[in-house]
């Protein structure tokens, strides 16, 4: 496989060549970051890497298989950090012939932000555009400015199960945050319509490209057809495709999204409500996915409740949020904002949530981050609980850079402690998701001890069917999905196939042994998840989060949960033998 | 020896004794927090203690043996913290039969802040007394309160070499910004004449105390003439005092105190202007040891050059820099002030600097924290370099408590990372002091490496006869340094003692053999230091303070210093092996 290495502060550009095949993803960024990146360096100076890498199977017609993992040394936890988005960055990177690029160094500080530009080919495969122009743009403008100026951004010349994409460009992109290096800064991914509606939200990688003085990369779009497809592969994608297409949780997902999950979690007790402070919202029904659907539907106009972020993807969770006049408020709204911007702020009211969000995305910020920012804020007296418009105008102060802006886009951890809160729903300084630990421990586990921080995405429990209130076999089922996860991270695969393939790994692993030649077992998916994880906690060990940092927030053991009057019960000495073996 | 155990969850007191008469001051705030503290705990949380402990020559009416050591988990390092400070604490709390003091868990979070007061004896040794009417009180109100509330803070009563400090209390206290748990908060401790102008300025270890709901400690003086002291004893205190009042160096600071340094400094290239963007600055003798004396015994009043802290000290480095009118406006005025909210804000009048100086005692503000904060604040454009009447306007903000002035006193770290800044200067989230690395290296090297994070007091090499330019030695320079310092807080002894007894560390030990009828050899100094810096660093490596973090910022390395073109260049590797054997 191929990777790109683009040395920013020269401004100089390799090609290189491994015989390892398969690595890509999470395990990949994990690989380059733990052999290349001090981990006592400064998450923001030149000496960070920031990582870009397709899965294995990205580019070759695979349904869900083209997400792509960003990684670095993360600003918000001082660890390592992976976040994955969809879209159709990882397959075009793929198209290209590159598995990963590495964007090392920085340019110049007082530089104009730049354009970085991935054409491909053995010439001159990278262009470095200075961009002046772009400074400060909100996402949805920064789009369209490339589509004008580089023809990137195609809106809407794709659609599911096309080969061609088109002409121009994909990219990455970041908002003010990611200018202002705000550790609450994503990295947004254009979508296979060219929107910037995808984002590898958490870990502040959106400071980390700005820190390098880079507002956008560009990646060439071309057309795959040229990648030789065998007998075998096209038998084993076609299996594939047919169980994910005949599995019912399918049609859940594509109906109401992700914000399914809001009235399982209200069930459980876990909805993280006023800053965590309670674990039911009295207005949960109107987030739900029902009510979305039902508001979807019948606004109708731009919005719909089912997209696809990735051009190959047969689930199609995503959704447009439209206005009260139809018109496109924000694409998607998900669970994890409905929760940390609707009930964590006390807000039921889904426009607000959706204005919020749109907000979130036009910044480049994580709306996990900022809802959980605003919830301590709250908590501190900055504003009230459920006044919708102090919240948008409080989100609106961060992509104007006041002093208060900037302070809100630390994030949680930093405007909690500013601010004097004792309760701050983080771990290794990132904010937690929209799952209450207490609530639902295995999640709890994951983030207590996740390389990532407080994260969900690293494990997500709650589908289990098990007790989640019950601390028993937690840390076991935290730990297997977690490996499962970083497995599914490290083949650029979305973990919403796991109701079809958690129980036939051969699903995938056929996939890759037809692709590439190779015999690869079913077990490889637990050897990879296992040896990206030990990877990233080498790299927390020697950046100083240690055992010490796995650990959940205090107020969880000490308060418990209305209504189910949980408490944060997994002995510590469990959590440390997490990983021992 | 005994300590007292305060847990202030339960408001219960225990009385501990132990066979070890020796260890006392930083060793013994070591020793406790290594044994009691979980590093990964939260240091505002009930989980963190906070240790007082005196010197074991505390009480014994040796010169310049009264200083009180007082440690906790830090909340603006993360690691572990030890500071100490003048007054009469140490001597007072020997008096009363205790060599240390545990503050354990936390009154109530909502409660009133309380006064804890500490009476000694058999039956109620201590107090608790709630009291809602301190809450914010600038400390010179908190004094002169405690003074009619408790018989405290006796102004006036004392004087060197009295043995009856008179009735009443003297007393420990926070200001508004250890209420607000601000990482910049200092501890201060009652002087020899009941004014509230020592301070264990470092590590925020005020919002310690006032995490714990405690707005004051009291503790009641007694006559120390119960102790009996034998021949052998008075005679080995008798050399030492006629060795301490022989050296020469002596006459500098009781002249010109540690404003004397300045002129050393700026000649060195090495005082911090504008945010350490210079070595020299163009007003420096404006601020120098000599302007100020002749300043202030022109203005005459309550002005003094010299002044002691404690009861018994022949050095008297201490001063009252008084007003035009002749009014006490600050006491004392310190090198470390003038280079950080002086040279280093661009601020060449003493007046000036001498009310930065005053806001922060009132607020109960460490003034190189605040200094090194608002350099990076100028640095972003939040006020000009310079202009006094803002930099007191800001340092009034962390007072009012405003969402900026809250912001300000998490220090430089978070204010630099906020505003965007990039050339900050702390190590360990701690602001360094006014000795850039880049001229004097040993002091670097102790900067990089020591536990306490970026903190000249713990190893400062500027007064030793090499070239600070020259990176030969100067790790070798900065390990002998950092033990003598830590023997030295291990014994409660002024550091400004060593121009006398470096080279005759017998002159100490003698006393101590003699205390304690216990052969003490010289080269028990070198042992207890290195036992200090080894539990430190043991209990850092847990906190996850590990070798990554002993680094200066990567600004010192890429930044030549005006006027002499001077970098950081100590090999990183040589830094990892100085505590190796």
């Amino acid at each position: 496989m191929r990777l790109l290495r683009v040395d920013l502060t020269r401004q100089r550009v390799t090609t290189e060549t491994t015989t390892d095949e398969l690595s890509g993803g999470r395990l990949l960024t994990a690989e380059i970051l733990a052999r290349e990146v001090d981990p006592g360096c400064d998450p923001l100076g030149p000496d960070n890497h920031l990582v870009l890498a397709a899965g294995p199977l990205a580019g070759w017609g695979v349904s869900d298989a083209g997400r792509l993992s960003i990684g670095a040394k993360s600003p918000l936890t001082g660890g390592i950090k992976e976040s994955n988005a969809g879209g159709d960055v990882a397959d075009q990177l793929a198209n290209l012939g590159y598995r990963g690029v590495i964007l090392a160094g920085a340019l110049p500080v007082d530089a104009s932000p730049t354009v970085v530009v991935i054409d491909g080919g053995d010439a001159d495969p990278v262009r470095f555009v200075p961009a002046p122009d772009y400074r400060g743009l909100w996402l949805e403008e920064t789009a369209a400015r490339l589509r004008a100026d580089f023809g990137a951004a195609d809106f809407g010349a794709a659609d599911f199960g096309a080969a061609d994409f088109g002409a121009g460009y994909t990219y990455l992109a970041i908002g003010p945050a990611g200018e202002m290096l705000m550790p609450a800064a994503a990295i947004c991914a254009g979508d296979v319509r060219g929107g910037p509606y995808r984002f590898a939200a958490r870990g502040g990688l959106g400071a980390v490209l700005g820190s390098k003085g880079v507002k956008a990369v560009l990646i060439r779009k071309t057309k795959s057809s040229t990648r030789p497809r065998g007998a075998e592969f096209r038998a084993a994608v076609a299996t594939y495709h047919r169980v994910l297409a005949g599995n019912p949780r399918i049609e859940v997902l594509r109906k109401y999204g992700t914000a399914s999950t809001v009235m399982l979690v209200q069930a459980l007790g876990g909805l993280p409500t006023r800053n965590f402070s309670q674990g039911e919202f009295t207005e949960a029904e109107r987030l739900s996915g029902e009510a979305l659907y039902d508001l979807i539907t019948a606004r109708g106009g731009e919005g719909t409740p089912t997209e696809s972020c990735m051009a190959t993807c047969v689930i199609q969770c995503s959704n447009v949020y439209p206005d009260a006049a139809g018109r496109r408020l924000v694409a998607p709204i998900e669970y994890e904002t409905l929760g940390m911007c609707g009930s964590n702020l006390g807000i039921g009211d889904p426009d607000v949530v959706a204005r919020l969000n749109r907000l979130c995305n036009e910044l480049g910020l994580d709306t996990i981050e900022v809802g959980a920012t605003l919830g301590v804020a709250a908590e501190a007296g900055l504003w009230a609980f459920g006044d919708a418009a102090r919240a948008v105008a409080l989100v609106e102060e961060i992509g104007q850079g006041t002093v208060l802006g900037r302070l809100l886009g630390q994030g949680c951890h930093t405007v909690g402690r500013t601010l004097g809160v004792r309760r701050i729903p983080t771990v290794k300084r990132q904010a937690i998701s929209a799952y209450d630990p207490r609530a639902i421990k295995g999640t709890g586990v994951t983030y207590a001890t996740s390389p990532m921080g407080g994260d969900h995405t690293a494990g997500l429990t709650v589908f289990a069917p098990v007790d989640h209130h019950d601390r028993q076999g937690q840390v076991a089922l935290s730990r297997g999905t977690q490996i499962t996860r970083a497995a599914y991270d490290a083949l650029g695969l979305c973990v919403f196939l796991l109701g079809s393939t958690a129980a036939h790994p051969e699903l995938i692993t056929d996939m890759l042994s037809a692709a590439y030649d190779v015999p690869v077992a079913p077990a490889y998916l637990a050897e990879i998840g296992r040896r990206v994880i030990d990877l990233e906690r080498e790299f927390n060990r020697r950046a100083g989060l240690t055992q010490a940092a796995d650990r959940l927030p205090d107020f969880f053991v000490t308060e418990p949960l209305a209504p189910h009057g949980e408490r944060w019960d997994l002995p510590e000495a469990e959590l440390d033998r997490m990983w021992a073996d």
